[in-house]
């Protein structure tokens, strides 16, 4: 387990070193393609639509809800929302509902949506509201949209201020991702990287402690001063785990003590159990 | 909440008001139809069904195996140990495997075997090996077979020493259920009740300390000490949580404190922190 590294960045590190950036360059140009590389632009199931409309952080285009449905106070709020909101609400055959459906279950209700905005990755190592240092989650490469969109709605729920996503190997925000995380991508931001390894890297020289979760790592989670400071944790991929460089580049790596017999946690319990872990020691350092 | 009861059973209880029990009734008769109960019969998914065949609680039947599969260390080392316990094995076509399979992605494999059997729930009550303590979890209403499943596949990894699941109105070991576990269901040994609020009075009987989760219960988990003694965590239902008289019966309800803005975290992902939480206590109590 390595040691924190102070937080403050260095003073000299030139732009053009940066790497794994997403948005505007600094000199006001656009981003290229930040958002169709995120995704999020189907949006399925009810509490994810509920989400999407209450939030209001992107402009949804169309809602189509299933006909004959028994009456769900989930689908009248979604319904009336629409109405506030000035959204077209097209009632459709089930059968309809399910062909543009892109998820086994979309629960009878589906939204278009404009995709989400990706935002440059410094953007998520700033103190957020009431001044709450940044509480990352890096998923380097989980690559089942179930365990993708588990895994956002457990860290939205623990306090997480923002998602690091890969631009390759990793699932987008797929209507899977969107329905599993339950309305969660309409909270996080997410910043796409082009390598996890030189985000890591960027995240040291912007303070952010990076802690990788890795099952046969010696040190425990429970051993690590998490209650302050701008942290990262960084989950790997369901058959690989944490890339050998990923690995070098985190400041610690450690493990979730194991106490059964079976060989692995599924990768977004692990980051759940990490996530609250996090906030456990946060709120302990804060009360 | 409340405080934490005398470990030590009363002495008087008469044999006949216990309710719940599933297994022998003490005097030899067999139990009435607990095999069928809690169902495991068909196992599907590599991580199960090689679980299944190494753990060796239960006589396995038949394997199929899809054929024109890419190499898989997972498949040939169900094969190795199916040979070497005289399991037949039959490959099959792939579509012949996906008719037969009761889940979406079975991943090429399938076992017959001996459906699990129940036990009395005062067997989960006793210390287990080198006098741990018991931890069990109490699934109170889990109806979605995959939340089941990885609850129970977290808490296995947890040390959780035994489940307990009512009778009505909860997911069976079904195939998905069994493949979500990815095996955990062969290492648990589980009680199946007819109602939880008996079943609870029963455990508070023998020292047993059960603790209800509610999102909306105003004491922490985190300020419970979990550290040494029987314990029960209490998990309601994905839509409504714990039941009045399940909560009333439970010694103490607390909420796993959010730090977010969705309403609610996954039933299993909440049981998995939880079980957690129990973990990082008891080993930061016996260190």
């Amino acid at each position: 387990m390595s040691r924190r590294p102070a937080r403050t960045p260095p003073p000299r590190r030139p732009a053009a070193r940066r790497r794994g950036r997403e948005s505007e360059d600094g000199r006001g140009r656009p981003r290229p393609a930040a958002v169709s590389e995120l995704g999020g632009d189907q949006v399925e199931g009810r509490r994810a639509v509920l989400e999407l409309l209450s939030v209001g952080r992107r402009t949804v285009r169309r809602i189509m809800v299933a006909e004959d449905q028994d009456p769900s106070p989930l689908l009248d709020r979604i319904e009336e929302l629409a109405v506030r909101l000035r959204v077209p609400v097209e009632t459709v055959p089930r059968a309809r509902l399910d062909a543009q459906a892109r998820t086994e279950a979309p629960q009878g209700v589906l939204a278009l949506a404009r995709p989400l905005d990706a935002v440059p990755l410094e953007d998520l190592c700033r103190p957020g509201r009431r001044g709450v240092a940044p509480f990352l989650l890096v998923a380097a490469g989980i690559t089942d949209p179930r365990n993708l969109g588990a895994l956002l709605r457990s860290a939205e729920c623990a306090g997480v201020t923002g998602v690091v996503l890969p631009r390759h190997r990793s699932a987008r925000l797929s209507p899977t991702v969107t329905k599993t995380a339950a309305g969660a991508i309409e909270h996080l931001p997410f910043a796409v990287v082009g390598g996890v390894p030189a985000a890591l890297s960027e995240l040291r020289d912007l303070g952010v402690w990076s802690i990788g979760l890795a099952g046969e790592a010696e040190g425990s989670l429970y051993d690590l001063p998490l209650g302050d400071g701008p942290v990262a944790l960084v989950v790997g991929s369901e058959e690989k785990g944490l890339a050998p460089l990923v690995r070098r580049r985190c400041d610690a790596v450690v493990a979730i003590p194991q106490h059964g017999t079976l060989p692995s946690l599924n990768v977004g319990v692990a980051g759940a159990v990490a996530c609250f872990e996090v906030a456990r020691q946060r709120a302990a350092a804060s009360s």
